[in-house]
C-alpha cells in the first residue's frame, strides 16, 4: 500500500545519511578505503571484555539484565564521573546521564533545547550526524568556518553580536574535529566561554575523540573552563573501547541532566544495562589506560605514515592539516577541482574517501574539500591507497 | 544557572511517569509490591547468557564489539523473522527493524507518523509509556474504553466514522494488555483489521507479553490477519528474556521500516550490537523454548494464588479481571472509592499497587481502578500482600 499519507512532516524532511550510502558502495574488498570512521575492530579488547562480560552476567545477573534507571547505571555513572574528573571537569556523579551512544546525547540536547526556527551555531564543516540531529528538530543552521584551530572565538562573538534571533546554542567538537581534523588551542577555549557568557548561550562539546590525543599532552575539554554550568558535554565509550556497546554519556548540570533523563524515559527508556556494567568494571579495572596506550600508539603511527606519504604523492596545491588525535585529515583541493566528480575516479583507481561537501549545512559547499580517514587501514595499505588517491590527483590537476 | 528560557516546548510540555515516582516510594524492604512490571531477575537465564556473551566476544568480537548496521545486527533480523514467522505473521527479513526496546519502536513510530495535533486511538486503560510517548508528539488522543475482551471492534468503527479529522493511527496492546490483562478474542482481531482497512488507518500494534500465555493455546498476533501492510507490529526481548538488553524489534512493511530506519539513524544510529549478537545466538540456540516454559510455569503460579487469594480477602465489591497472560490484574472498586486516597493506607499497611488513573489519558478518570502486578512477587508474598489489601479495602468499604 501506499504509505505516503501517513508519513509525519519530520519523516518527509529526513535525508538519509550521504556518508551511509557512500560506505556501502565503497565495502569492494578490494577498494582501500579512507571513507568510513570506524575504529580498527582488531583492536577491541575482546579476551578482556569477554571476561567481564562472562564475571558480570554470573555475579551481577540480576542487576546487569533487568531495567535500569533511565538516568544510567550507577557504578557506570560514577566511574565516569572519576574519568572526567581526573580530566579537569568539575563533576559529580549528580552530572552524569548514560545515553545510547553519544549520538542520543546529541538528539536528548536537540529535543530538550530546540524549538523549531531557533537557531543553533554550528562550525563548519561539521559532523554529520550533528547537522541531520538538529535538522529534525527543525533547527536554523548559522554556521561559522574553522581552521586547523577550530571556531576563532572572535569570529563567534561577531556573529552572535549580529544574530537575530540569537542563538541558543552552540555545537562544536573543539578537539580533533570529524571532519576537519582541527583543535582549538586551550587559550581560545577560555575566550569562547566568555563570549557565550557574554551573549547567554549554551554550548554542546561533543568530544569522542579527545582521549585520542597524539601530542603527549592532555587537552583540556572546554568543559574544563565551565564555571557556570553552560557546557553539556558529551563523551563516548565507542572511540575508547566499544562502539557496538552503544554508550555515551552527558556531563551537564543536574537541572538539563534531570531534563534530559525525562526525554530518554520516553525515547528508550533506559540504555543497554548489560553494556553498562560491563563498561563499568572495565573502567573500575583501571583497564581503560592499557587499551589507550595501544590505540594511542596504533593510530599515530597511522597518522604519521598517512600524512608523509601525502607529502611525497599529493600534488603541492593540495593543502592537508595535521591532526594532533583523533581519526581525520581534512584535505583542500584547488577550487577548480571537485572531490565528487573526482570521487568515480577514485573508486576507479580502488580508493575511496569521503566528498566535504557531506559536511556543509547547504548544498554545493566545500566541493574542493574531502576528509581521508587513517583509523582502520594498516600502514601498508595506506602507503598504496595514498599512492592511488595522489595519482588521481596529479592528472586531475594536470588535466582540470 | 536558570536554565528556564532554553528548555524547548516539548521539553516543557513533558510530564515524568508517575509510575517511576510511585516505584521509588515503595522501594522499602518490608512492602509487598504489586506496583512494578519489571520481570523477576530470578528467571532471566543467566549462566546461559554468560557462556553466550563469552563466547560471541570472543568468535565474533570484531562484528559485535564495532557499529551495526542501523536497521539491526541481520543474524539477529533472520532469527526474529524467523520467530514471528513460526507464529503465523508473514514476514521475511525484510520487514524487520531491531530497535532499543520495545519503546523505541513506539517512538520511532510516533515520529515517523505523527504531526502535532493529529490524533491517535488509544485503548483506556493504556499503557503509560505509549501515551507519554504519543503525547510528546503533540498527539490528541481518541480513547476507547476496553473491557476484558479488549477493543470492541463495532465501537471503533463507531468512534472512527464519526471522528473528524479521522486518526491516522490505532495504538493497541491486543494481547494481555497492560495495564488491563485484557485480551482480543481471534474473530475481534479480524474484525478490526477490518475496520482498519475501512477506515484507512495504520494500528501499532504493541505486544511485549504475547508469549506469556497460559492457556496453552496460541493466540495469534493482529499482525498475523494483516494482509495490506497495516499493521506496525512491536516485539520484545524484555519479557522473554532480559530487558536490560535494550532489544526490540518492529515488523511491518518494508517501505514503513525504512523509514523508521532512517529515524533511527539520527536518534542513535544503531540498537547495542553485542546484546543484539548475545540475542542471535540465544534464538538460534533454541534456548527459548526451554526459557519460557520456566517463566510460564512461574507467572502462571504466581496469577493463580493471586486470583484464588483475591477470591478469598478481597470484598465481593470489587472486580478483578482473569489475565490470560501476562503480567497484570485490573480491579474496579465501587465508584464511592478512590484508589490514589487508599494508595496511603495501603503503603501504611506495607503493600503497593500502581493507581489506575496513571493509564487514563486526562487526570482524574479511572480513580477507583488499580493495577496488580504478580511477576515479580513469591506466592508466600502474594499470600500476605493480598490479604494486607484485602484488610485495606475491607475497611474502606465498611468506611468509605
Amino acid at each position: 500500500m501506499d504509505y505516503s499519507r501517513f508519513y509525519s512532516q519530520s519523516s518527509n524532511r529526513a535525508k538519509p545519511s550521504v556518508i551511509r550510502a557512500l560506505l556501502k558502495l565503497v565495502q569492494q574488498s578490494d577498494i582501500i578505503s579512507f571513507a568510513g570512521g570506524t575504529p580498527d575492530a582488531e583492536l577491541f579488547p575482546k579476551d578482556l571484555l569477554a571476561e567481564i562480560a562472562s564475571k558480570i552476567i554470573r555475579e551481577q545477573g540480576k542487576l546487569a539484565l533487568q531495567y535500569g534507571e533511565t538516568i544510567g547505571f550507577k557504578p557506570l555513572r560514577e566511574q565516569v564521573a572519576l574519568y572526567l574528573a581526573a580530566q579537569g571537569i568539575d563533576c559529580t556523579v549528580d552530572n552524569i546521564l548514560i545515553t545510547t551512544g553519544s549520538q542520543q546525547g546529541l538528539y536528548l540536547s536537540g529535543l530538550t533545547l530546540m524549538n523549531p526556527g531557533e537557531t543553533v551555531i554550528v562550525e563548519e564543516p561539521s559532523y554529520l550526524g550533528g547537522l541531520l540531529c538538529f535538522r529534525n528538530f527543525q533547527a536554523e543552521f548559522l554556521p561559522i568556518h574553522i581552521g586547523e584551530d577550530g571556531l576563532d572565538p572572535a569570529e563567534v562573538d561577531r556573529v552572535l553580536t549580529s544574530a537575530s534571533p540569537k542563538p541558543k546554542i552552540l555545537y562544536t567538537i573543539p578537539t580533533f574535529q570529524n571532519p576537519a581534523g582541527s583543535t582549538m588551542p586551550e587559550a581560545q577555549r577560555a575566550q569562547l566561554l566568555e563570549i557565550a557568557r557574554k551573549h547567554d548561550i549554551l554550548i554542546v562539546e561533543d568530544n569522542p575523540y579527545g582521549e585520542l590525543n597524539f601530542t603527549g599532552k592532555p587537552i583540556k575539554s572546554l568543559k574544563s573552563f565551565d564555571k557556570d554550568g553552560r557546557v553539556i558535554y558529551l563523551g563516548s565509550f565507542s572511540k575508547i573501547a566499544s562502539p557496538g556497546m552503544r554508550l555515551g554519556w552527558v556531563c551537564a548540570d543536574p537541572d538539563l541532566i534531570a531534563r534530559m533523563t525525562m526525554a530518554k524515559e520516553t525515547v528508550d527508556v533506559c540504555t543497554d544495562v548489560l553494556s553498562q556494567a560491563i563498561a563499568a568494571e572495565f573502567f573500575k579495572g583501571g583497564y581503560l589506560k592499557d587499551q589507550l596506550e595501544k590505540i594511542i600508539h596504533t593510530y599515530q603511527g597511522r597518522r604519521d605514515t598517512m600524512l608523509s606519504e601525502i607529502q611525497t604523492h599529493f600534488p603541492k596545491e593540495i593543502r592537508c592539516n595535521h591532526p594532533l588525535g583523533g581519526f581525520f585529515v581534512w584535505g583542500e583541493l584547488p577550487k577548480v577541482l571537485n572531490t565528487v566528480t573526482l570521487f568515480e575516479k577514485a573508486v576507479a583507481a580502488k580508493v575511496a574517501y569521503v566528498v566535504g561537501t557531506a559536511f556543509y549545512t547547504k548544498e554545493n559547499q566545500g566541493l574542493n574539500t574531502l576528509r581521508l580517514t587513517y583509523c582502520a587501514v594498516s600502514e601498508d595499505k595506506i602507503r598504496e591507497g595514498i599512492a592511488r588517491l595522489g595519482g588521481v590527483f596529479q592528472n586531475a590537476i594536470k588535466n582540470p
